[in-house]
Parts: structure tokens; C-alpha cells; sequence
């Protein structure tokens, strides 16, 4: 029998699925089961891109360019000036999610063994990638006790080797909620213009930024043109995840040049997709204005709860709608797997997602979970105290 | 300024997208341009795959599986069974495009350095993919003068090293048109079982089989079930390219667990298409066999057409929709970008895809050009007259 390949046994299994039977024997049992685990909002999408898709006037769905449409792309490096950031439509390439967008940016600046340094806990589909890349993470530990802000910049400056090309960030963070200040971006700035890295910033969650904080983005800095790549998509800003667009955003164009010829190997992104895309864009502020102040909400009630039990540790996020709870167990794996095997309020349990996953140095976070606040206030007070009864009880 | 990587600078430019930029030249000039350059076909997507899209009940467009709706699996196996294959859908993932299968094909398998062998000419995308694995295409080149059938097997044999993983074929082939018989499979089935190799079959025109030929797929054959990985694809199936719906099937169960963890990491395939995907698996037999009719119809056309001219030679193509023919020239690279530059009848001249792109062996092919025969008869008889006045004065 033929083997698989080293890279394919390598391939991590994704922590936020990996639970997924032990929730389908939960689901068999009767038990109703809160997901905190994955980012899939239930909050709906903007009628206009549902309606968009709807009346499509299509008799053949063809392939688009696969850079993704001109008219589109214009209309993006439209979106990113209201945000005050000046990009136009060759800038960007189309991708199938942030996802594609993000092996496209691997693919187009890092070889086999290169070395991307990458402040953890981060997005454990990072692990993937990068794996799939032939590609090296380097990470540099945030801290709870720091709201997971940006470490020393001395930290990332010791890790950088001959290997390294790029550092890259999440911002606002999954799974920490955190939004990087202006100052921590400049920093940034500095160290990847002084060592000649890029600088890669998923930024996905641009719009998720709280208490009147403001994101700013990695193209707004002056001087980084030819560094600076950012990962986006439509997943979280217009919660239609299942659409599968994203794009990369780069002033640099020997890496757009490069990128597109990965794009067309695969030839074009999703066609309906980016019809529902394109239409999305004329989403008025107040579907934002709502959606931000449901977020908020629901943050505040979830760390309000979190911090009245005893023994958790919570991270307070200005952005995205992750966060990184410490609890006091010591393998959140196992209370994970127990929540949904062998604990019930009244039939209902929760599905969190251990947080080891989104460390890459093995060992950190194994006490601390990711809570993806996409559930209703009500909810999410009721899944908070299973967590709280579950705790009294379960024993490592 | 930070350098693109070796894979980057490697990447093949698209043979059929390069000359693009000159076909936006011809219009510029005013100048119609029959496309014979790219499989996207002018055939109707079935409607009720179109009017599913319309009908879409969502309010939240969210992600499936990463494995594709068991839902829509199992109406892919009942597909394939009423095609005489026996699968189910545990042996199933669908993916964005076959394009995707195919790189979770390779990265399943493959590691870096790796080889696969693939009969030359060959869809070019498959350089792209090897390129962005990291993995070594070698060719075994099959001849015009055979119309491509498949080279001796001993050919292969003697390219079989310790770093040989798999032998990668299309059928039937894009660009030849080359339909295997069930013999030339039972060759390569045996060599890929002597060998312990993967054998990876392409076989997204499936249908698309003429002159009363049957396409017999890998996965009929007995005893192969650890062997064979199956790349498939609605694109030109239902005329639906710009959907990028794909899968891949194998029933190899380490094979679908490791492709598994690659679809997890980029967590969904476009939910959307895979509603016009689900839809499109009830059309009727009629729309085959009209389809049918029409592509045999406008073969034989073109072929007789093409042998019309002194000089010209093809390969009587037995399914998909592409065929390659020779032409009495030194570098049709040359004289594709000619033909849109500087070249009309009566304010009309032809894109075509110049062969080269479509082997991996240097220098070979240079004379020869793909033809896409996704336009309709009269198109196709003035894009072929358009060749033959070219050819009488051009000049290399």
C-alpha cells in the first residue's frame, strides 16, 4: 500500500474540529450543545448580498478573471479608502477566502524551510499553512497577564535568522481579541523594514474594533509599501462565511505579480460568490453600527460572567470576537472532550475550543480555551454557567 | 525591498492566460477575437442548477463541512454508481475546484522533491500545482502521429525512482482529447501496484466520451482501491466552471484523513456553488446527449476544417473538447501572439493556446497549438479559416 506523505501526517488536525465527534455523540445523546468553538456568527448576513445572489441574470456561470473581477476589485480599493486606506484595484487579488489568500502570500515569498515569526497564541489554521507551505513557525509568546499585546519587539529581534521572511499578525486577533495600537504597528514597521522581512497582517477583522478604538492598518503606514501584505476576506465583515472570498492586498508589485500566477493555476475564485461579494459592499454603516454594538454587548456579558467564577482568567478583547479564558484545569483538551461527553445542565452542554492548538510551542495554553462569542446574550450567560457548574465538578 | 521566493519566481505563467494582454490589444483595435484559447464552454448551465441559486433560503451564508454536506456527498456517490462506480461518501471530499483536489492530492502524498509522472502534453495548471508543492513533474511524452494515446509502458517504467510517487493522467485528456481504453488503464494499474505508486486519474470529462467509446474510470478497476485517487469537477460537466465545485475520491481511507486535514485548514468549500452542485446532479439524461451531439458536431467540423490546410496536422480527439493540432510553423508562441497583433480577416482573427506550455520537456510542442472547441460551428468555421489565411503569409 502507498504511503501518504511526511507533510500529510504533519498536517495538524484543526482543534476547532477535532472535538466534532465527540459533539456529534453529544448531539445522539440528546444533549443541546452551545458552540463557543467556531467563529461562525449567527448573526445574519446583509439581505442585499442575499438578494444580490438571488437575482443573478447568469445562463452560463463561468469563470471570472482570476485576479477577480475588475469592476469588483474597484469597488474594494473603494471600501479600504472609506477606511482611509489608499489602495487601488491592481493592489488586490481576489482569493477563495483569507484562507487562499494567505497560501497564496506563503507561496510568493517563502521556500521550503523559511521561517515566518508569529506572536502566539494565533489562528491555529496558521499551523496548517504553513505546513502545507514546507514553511517554519517561529513564535514569540503573549501573555494573558498582558491582554496578549504585542510582545517586546526585542523578543521578535532575537528570533530573526537568514531563514526569516516575514512576521506575521492577526489584528484584531483571533483568538485573542486583541486590537494592536498604532505605536505596536510602528514598531512593527521598524523591525521588518530594518531586517528587509515582510509583514503580513490578517486583518479580517478590521471592522471589530471596540470601545472606540480605531484599527489601523499595516497600509496606512508610511514607508512599508513594499512589505506590507494584508490578508481580508468577506467571512466575519458581512457574516457570510460560506462564501468563500477573501483577497490579498499588496502595494508591492512583484508580489501581486507573483500571487496572481498561483491565482491562475486555480483559475478563478467562486463566481456566486463574489456576485453576493460585490453587492455586500454597499452595506450601510448602521448593519455595522448594530452588529458592533450586539458584539460589545455580548463581550461584556460574557468576561461580566467569566470573572464571577473562581479560578478563571480572562483577557478583556477590543476586538474580533474571540477570547482567551484560563481556567483552572489542568488540560483543557480533556474538559473539552468531558464537556460534551460526560456534562449536562437540564441536557445542555458547551463546545469551547482548547487553546493549546493556537500556541506553537508545545506545552503553553494548556489550561485555556477559546470562547467565539457568536451566540446571543442569552445564550451565551447559559453556556457560561455550564462552564461554571462543570467546573465545580470536574476533576483532572 | 524583501525578495518573492525561488517557488515564486518559479511559478509557470498560464499558457493560456499569457497572451491575454495582446487579445486586450486586439480589442482595443476594434478587432473580434474567436476564443479558442480556454475550456470555458458557451454551453448552457442546466437551469434548475441556476434556479436553485435563485431560490436559496438562506439568511446566513455560512460555512459547510470542510468535507462538503453529507447531504450532497451521498448524491455525488449515488452519481457515480449510476456512472458504474462504486463509492460512498465517506470516500468523498468536495473541494474548491478540481484544482484543489488536485493540490490536496499532492500534498496528501507528495513531499517536497518528490516526483510524478504525468504523459506530455498535459493540462498545464499541473506544472503550476507541482511548482506551489514543491514536487517534480516528469514527463513520458505521448505522439500526435499515436492521436496521444498511452506511451509504451515500459516508458514509465524506466523513469520509476526511489522519489516516484505517483503517475498522474487525464482522462479523458485536456489538451488531447484522448479518451484511455480500458486496457491502456489496466497497464497503468498494474505498473502503479508493481510499484506501490499512487495513480491519480483526472477525469473531470468523464461524460464528454464520442463515437460510442466508454470512459472507464480508475476506480472501476478491481484491486486498485489503495491505489487510485480520482480528481473531479463540475466545471465542465454542467457548464458550470465558475462554481468551483470539485472533489476528491479515493478509497484509500489514509488518503481521505490526511486530504481531510488540508480542507480543514481552509475550513469550507463555497456553500453557494455547492447549492447549484447539488442541484445540478438531477439533470436529465437529454441535456447530456444534446451537449454531446453538439461538441461531436463541432469536432468533426473542426477537423475537417483543420486537415483542410496544407501543413496542418491534428489528433482526432475521442473526448473532452480540445484537440492539438501541428502547424506548419517554428514557434507557435510566436504566431499566437501574431495573430493578435497583427493579424485580421475582415476586422476578425483567433486566440489560441500555443502547445509549448503543455509539456514539460523543453523545445518539444513548439509547433503545435490547443484548440478549445467551446464555440459554436459557424464560429469555429471562421476561427479555422482565420488560421488558414494566417498561414499563407505568416512568416517565422
Amino acid at each position: 500500500m502507498p504511503k501518504i506523505s511526511q507533510k500529510g501526517q504533519q498536517m495538524p488536525q484543526s482543534p476547532i474540529r477535532k472535538l466534532v465527534p465527540f459533539a456529534e455523540k453529544a448531539y445522539k445523546m440528546g444533549k443541546t450543545v452551545y458552540h463557543l468553538n467556531i467563529g461562525q456568527p449567527d448573526i445574519k448576513t446583509p439581505q442585499l448580498a442575499l438578494d444580490a445572489v438571488k437575482l443573478h441574470g447568469l445562463d452560463i456561470l463561468a469563470y471570472t478573471r482570476s485576479e477577480g473581477s475588475e469592476e469588483y476589485r474597484k469597488k474594494i480599493a473603494a471600501y479600504y479608502a472609506k477606511n482611509e486606506i489608499q489602495v487601488n484595484h491592481d493592489n488586490i487579488i481576489v482569493t477563495t477566502g483569507g484562507s487562499e489568500a494567505l497560501l497564496f502570500a506563503f507561496g510568493s515569498i517563502m521556500d521550503v524551510d523559511d521561517e515566518v515569526i508569529i506572536p502566539e497564541p494565533f489562528y491555529a489554521n496558521y499551523n496548517g499553512f504553513s505546513t502545507a507551505s514546507g514553511v517554519k513557525v517561529v513564535p514569540v509568546i503573549s501573555k494573558i497577564e498582558d491582554n496578549f499585546a504585542l510582545p517586546p519587539i526585542e523578543e521578535f529581534e532575537k528570533l530573526i535568522t537568514p531563514k526569516t521572511k516575514a512576521i506575521l499578525i492577526c489584528n484584531p486577533g483571533n483568538p485573542t481579541g486583541y486590537l494592536y495600537s498604532k505605536e505596536e504597528i510602528k514598531k512593527l514597521a521598524d523591525i521588518v523594514k530594518k531586517h528587509d522581512l515582510f509583514l503580513i497582517a490578517d486583518e479580517v477583522y478590521r471592522e471589530f474594533a471596540y470601545d472606540g478604538a480605531k484599527h489601523y492598518s499595516i497600509l496606512q503606514e508610511a514607508g512599508l509599501d513594499n512589505h506590507a501584505i494584508v490578508i481580508d476576506s468577506v467571512s466575519k465583515r458581512y457574516s457570510m462565511c460560506g462564501a468563500r472570498i477573501g483577497c490579498l492586498v499588496s502595494k508591492n508589485n512583484e508580489v501581486i505579480a507573483t500571487a496572481l500566477k498561483f491565482a491562475q493555476a486555480r483559475l478563478s475564485p467562486p463566481t456566486l460568490a463574489q456576485i453576493a461579494s460585490e453587492a455586500a459592499l454597499e452595506t450601510p454603516q448602521s448593519y455595522f453600527d448594530d452588529v458592533i454594538e450586539e458584539y460589545v454587548e455580548r463581550r461584556n456579558v460574557l468576561i461580566e460572567e467569566l470573572n464571577k467564577i473562581e479560578g478563571v482568567q480572562v483577557a478583556n478583547p477590543k476586538g474580533a470576537f474571540y477570547c482567551i479564558a484560563q481556567l483552572p484545569v489542568k488540560n483543557s483538551d480533556a474538559f473539552a472532550q468531558w464537556l460534551l461527553e460526560s456534562f449536562d445542565v437540564d441536557g445542555e452542554t458547551v463546545m469551547v475550543a482548547p487553546a493549546a492548538g493556537f500556541y506553537s510551542t508545545p506545552g503553553v495554553g494548556l489550561n485555556q480555551i477559546r470562547i467565539a462569542y457568536v451566540l446571543n446574550k442569552k445564550s451565551l450567560i447559559k453556556a457560561v454557567n455550564i462552564i461554571k457548574e462543570a467546573l465545580k465538578v470536574y476533576q483532572d
